[in-house]
């Protein structure tokens, strides 16, 4: 058999060749991505050695040796002259043998009364609520880039669309303000998100507490957590605070995706309807005249990224039992990955809306077309005549195939024409077929005429920013 | 052409053969699965009709004519003697071309200054307003059998898992109250969306709002919601309401996923832990000995399926531009799927809870193999003899390599034993090595002594019960 | 506690009050989908008792009671005359109870030499069979639909489109026949998907294979398979087909998704390259001017349905030990929901697209501008006057900007326009920047001339109809 | 409101101050990932400069240098002298301006005749076929361990489970080659994948063809390809390949993650069926006693990302209007991470079994429980008595029962108590209840008989090694 193997198995295949100890040490490592947690694992360190001391479970003395390690520690990590290394597995470990390093043996103390278990969850829900907080105040900067323009555009005109095709005219700011409703949301989706991850695992231990006289009200508070959590096991087991923030970010990152699919269809020559900057667009390697809105598809794209990480996590921790597994290490490079992706879209959006030009004057032109004030004459015909909406419709309709037939807008067609289909038509009719008619007689609470809008951006302004 | 075609389309593909029109009208109706929102629809067209009359759009009369042929329509429906068919398309069609039936032209009237857009959105709010209801029920159930059987269980020892390895040994009260933290933030999630989705589209019309008079506070408040939705587009145009539902039940099914695993895990001979009842255990149809735990595995499953309907959803959300998209219709059956298949869930799962029992023998049994109490020892060093923990850890290791070699437990080693090893070790050290002195021992808040689990009891009940 | 309950758990709750045997009922019976089943099943027990005679381990009579009483099952199933319930739990103890009823305790042999475990899987296997028989058709039809329209339009031109923008001419059979190919290969990976599953379980029974005298390759060959499956666990145990199966689905379905992109961007008004068949687009209810690509919207739509249930039984799958777990049920209404759902969308878009008429004018008008022919000038820089092809497409970078700021055509600007830019530049540049030569020079191979389009669907013709 | 805004805008916000430049150009840089394709790419690129001089497009001379410059930035690339910078974007534009630096201007003619929509398309078909060629070494490797433990074990005893329960005594040999089957059609799979992906898309140019005299049968032969894509805007369009080799990894990785929820329970005390070598399994900080199975439970949880990155793709190609979108720049790190991801997983289950020990009497013993031949008494009341099969499991239902009550083994009841409930029975049924008869008693085709087993292990390294 082993003529055989050599017949398959090419010369080139040397490099799988590794000892099985670099291969657990590769697949167990996770320093290459916890190093993130550095800072938030340092803070949590910091915070249990000085209840330790309270406590009187250490001296003072070696409680100050080591926040003082700790602290040249993290200084080394951000200036970049700490060492990592696969085969200290993780950011825990390497903090602890440096420190013993740095201060000698009473290092070995910083472990009494707690294990990885409880460390790591506490520094990755730290390194959440970091997180959260960065993301809401990029939710906040494209709120204030979409009412900024809103804005301006309050009473600029456009189509609104309904399955892609003109619908009814609007103004641009009422489009942009649902924008800012979307992204609210999602702000208050992150609040209380934190709000309920916001608890202290420290203090759990590998699965069952600790007999050491700790006081977990000290670190919690210390770390400004609102509370310890008050199972230990549940601390150690659960991710569900990570699989919510993903959650989040997947919703928020799909309402990215409809502006970004608007932007690349709005500047497609056959729309017009707006122009990005030069900065978030490029050229093509062969096409010497083309303009891509390369930052608005990428956006888009980045959305199915976000999504599958959330699925890869949610599928990792299907079927676990309690406590800890090791499959749970798999938690983390998703929510990098979707917290990092998120901001970038969130920063790229905000600055490439910033950028962008309106093309009022080609948007108003469309928004007369497609005969988009039938639903006008159809709300006049019930109103002024009485006619029920439904039997409204239908004539409204028989009116839109005359103008079609007659290549006109419908305010083109005579009152004779109208009186044919339904003889009850008066003049007055045509107040409503015009564009600006049309959008300032919606001043139902919510709806698009320029008076409703103009309170929304205040009343935007005062809530978002 | 033709006869190739021939050749390659035997007859039994006749089935094939449908008209255009069928073909479009199978692909279009949503009949099938939307009449399930007709006590919905039928709610807010009450709410709408009657604001409709209290704002003088229609007349008195009117408006109790449609409420009562609508009362009419939901009685039929309920009675099963309503005719649905796919040719009507959707639920919002059958309840007019019925109404019309019952009450004549004037039911026309009803659709004045609504669309479908605003119609469906406002239906499916009602509808996961009263799902996430439910959910929380059934949710609050399963913590109570969780609850009451950590009552009678918690002074009973097991041993903690980590790594699906024997780790500490912990109270069974202790693990089953983790669960219970588990279900109670699932609670307060499906709370926050509540909150979060309660809020009323109607009036938004198909995408502008409406130049008729209606005043959307009446219905708003008539259908129980929070407040009307600011902003007509962003009211017809998403669906971040359904995303958020189905994220905490993807949550809160993994939750579930996780108990279902222990549960055949514990009913598997090699461990015993527990006896499922019958009722939720089925035979093999070829081995006669076989008591299988179909429940748990069953609910563990579904559990993808749960996942699955909301990549679906966020998949079909994706790039689209506003407002309202026909892929929109898409919305409903994830939707509908997954709080059946969650609410099915829950109730098994409580009910095969309630009737399990536990082999707390066998578990006590096994929480003192597997030298489950190293870390006490490892732990009593530290506070006995001041030895740092990393230190206190790699003798504690010796000791168990040690007892591991003479096949006995830790507390069969002799003192002399242990002396070879760390000569300060004492008699006293023994004392820490029970079962019972280890769970006693991890008094923190939050661990899993008795007292502490005990005291979570009377705090569970109060807060979730 | 009990007061407790009352207070939280309102009246209208009733309706979950099942006794557990019903909640048991519920989630464990399959019945209601599996019986989708029933043709397979019977064919696979046909054949399996007539294998059991051959082998002497029934005799000839009781094999043709119990394959007469299995085709008046089928018959009764047929013809709707055979009573289902949730009490019998799957189709495989429909039939067999049924079976005893009509034939006696005779009946009761069928069970012998095979298990549940092995019968699903040779019923699931016999429907994706099936299954992919029928897709495979369906995409053939829709090939040729697109290979009628390409011969059709095999020199007529459109913009070619990169970040939907338009890039440069092609011809619109091009265009259409870039989907033939994708579809092809869709039909190649439903085949290769075919192969591999067409292998037999029947007689692997629970797990271990069996004491019978049974003789496997009867069964197979009788059903049709390639061979029986040579390892009895794996038959019992694995669901890679499906998921092949679902992923073969999905792949295509995204396939499907990007021509519905299509058509709904371009029956736009402002793209209008296309008009859709009334059949396959529907009205607005409130406004009467609208026509809706409801059908390709939907196609869109449905694709997350597809990816959602793909991801539904990779997680299901995922961490189940051999062999059959129970979870495995659930390994059906994905596979069922998927293909019918796959197979309505084939034929709406075959019938649609045979439909749609295409606006050969408004095409061809498009592609003339934006610049369309730039990159033929560069290219005839490169060719004509041996710049390297980095300087060329500068150079014409700085040609367009030229005609931009003039607002022309590229061909209405002057030889000493050009010049100006380029000294050697003569008149023959003229010649690559209409349409018809940019796209006619596209000759190599697989490129968008007319003489390649048109042969290539000579050969279409003859490689997929 | 910039009052506000610096209320809510701390200084620490200063790191998302980036200019909008930056932000593009890292929203938007692919070098980062695509470096990883610079061996194809300059692969691509020699082939292509090849058969521009040998169709006369360029000549001998620049052919050479051009040559020759590209292998020095290969080598300057594998030994880690060249620059990256996310300035110069993707690795194209990376090799073409280090070209230029290193030949001078004629590195411009490179560019001739292809586009980057082209070059990366064969760029990335290039990996993947190493790819899969990597992965199916990986596969077999783990194959071979898997025969070789089932030819050490191929008469060894063990429960064979359903539902995790134990259901029939098999052999141990008999259970991995049910994993052999498995990755031999994950090899299939993938084997085909490559066949079908194995067309060149070089030529195809930005979507049209081009214009200039190529040969692409040239270089689609030089690059090893089947033949060259026959439609331009299909070869630059789809990703199709892409989302089969991620199913493809994906199904595989379910299979593994299947062996290793295997690994993980055998090696709990409670079945402790294995011994996994201490090089695959580690400590617990703080639990001196534990040894976690590590390594099967990280391949068990990166089953999730490959899901998750199947899902990634999929979502982004959804709905991508034809041709190249710049969305599509997102299907390079799913495809890398899973790849990485899925070989990394192969090596380290496949060095993990080699280096398991199997506990043969605990699994014999186990095999013996649970009343595990309870089947073989209904087989042999079938065969003996011609009882019904159906009445036979009823029978030896009842006799299992007794023996439950009993608390004792089958084969301890007295011929007496079978009697009792069916008097037919003889003696000679005692010679089918132990685990050895009843093993060797399944020798239908694919059973699990030693002797089947023993002939499927010469088969399987003929087949697959």
């Amino acid at each position: 058999m082993k003529q055989k193997k050599q017949k398959n198995k090419p010369l080139w295949m040397g490099r799988f060749m590794d000892t099985p100890d670099k291969i657990m040490q590769k697949i167990n490592a996770s320093i290459n991505f916890d190093k993130r947690l550095y800072s938030q694992d340092i803070e949590a360190s910091v915070a249990h050695i000085r209840m330790l001391m309270r406590q009187n479970i250490i001296n003072k003395q070696e409680c100050e040796d080591i926040v003082k390690g700790l602290i040249t520690i993290k200084k080394e990590i951000e200036e970049d002259s700490f060492e990592f290394s696969d085969s200290k597995e993780d950011i825990h470990m390497h903090v602890e043998s440096r420190l013993i390093e740095l201060v000698g043996q009473k290092a070995k103390k910083l472990h009494t009364a707690r294990s990885r278990n409880d460390q790591v969850a506490t520094d990755i829900r730290l390194w959440v609520r970091d997180a959260i907080r960065d993301v809401d105040i990029l939710l906040r900067d494209l709120q204030e880039v979409l009412i900024n323009h809103a804005e301006h555009h309050y009473a600029d005109f456009m189509p609104g669309f309904t399955h892609m095709q003109s619908a009814q005219p609007i103004t641009l700011g009422h489009h942009l303000l649902a924008y800012v409703e979307m992204f609210g949301r999602d702000r208050g989706r992150f609040e209380d998100n934190k709000e309920r991850l916001n608890e202290c695992p420290l203090g759990a231990a590998a699965l069952a507490g600790t007999s050491f006289n700790i006081n977990r009200d000290i670190t919690s508070s210390q770390l400004r957590f609102n509370r310890p959590m008050r199972n230990s096991i549940d601390a150690v087991s659960d991710r569900d605070f990570i699989l919510e923030t993903l959650s989040c970010c997947s919703i928020s990152s799909i309402h990215l995706s409809r502006i970004a699919e608007e932007i690349v269809l709005w500047s497609t020559s056959n729309f017009n309807f707006i122009n990005i900057s030069d900065k978030f667009a490029t050229g093509s390697s062969i096409m010497p005249q083309k303009k891509n809105p390369d930052a608005a598809e990428l956006i888009r794209g980045k959305t199915g990224r976000i999504i599958g990480n959330l699925v890869s996590l949610s599928s990792t921790m299907k079927g676990l039992p309690l406590a800890y597994s090791k499959d749970m290490q798999e938690d983390k490079e998703p929510l990098f990955d979707t917290v990092d992706t998120l901001k970038l879209c969130l920063l790229a959006m905000t600055e490439m809306i910033k950028s962008i030009s309106f093309n009022t004057r080609t948007m108003y032109k469309m928004s007369s077309l497609g005969y988009s004030t039938a639903t006008d004459m159809a709300d006049w015909l019930v109103r002024e005549l009485k006619i029920p909406f439904r039997d409204a419709h239908k004539i409204s309709g028989k009116i839109v195939a005359l103008a079609e037939k007659r290549k006109c807008f419908l305010h083109n067609l005579t009152i004779k024409d109208l009186q044919k289909i339904e003889p009850k038509i008066n003049e007055s009719i045509f107040s409503v077929l015009s564009v600006k008619a049309s959008v300032n007689s919606k001043n139902s609470y919510g709806g698009t005429s320029t008076k409703n809008v103009y309170n929304e951006i205040i009343y935007a302004k005062n809530k978002w920013l």
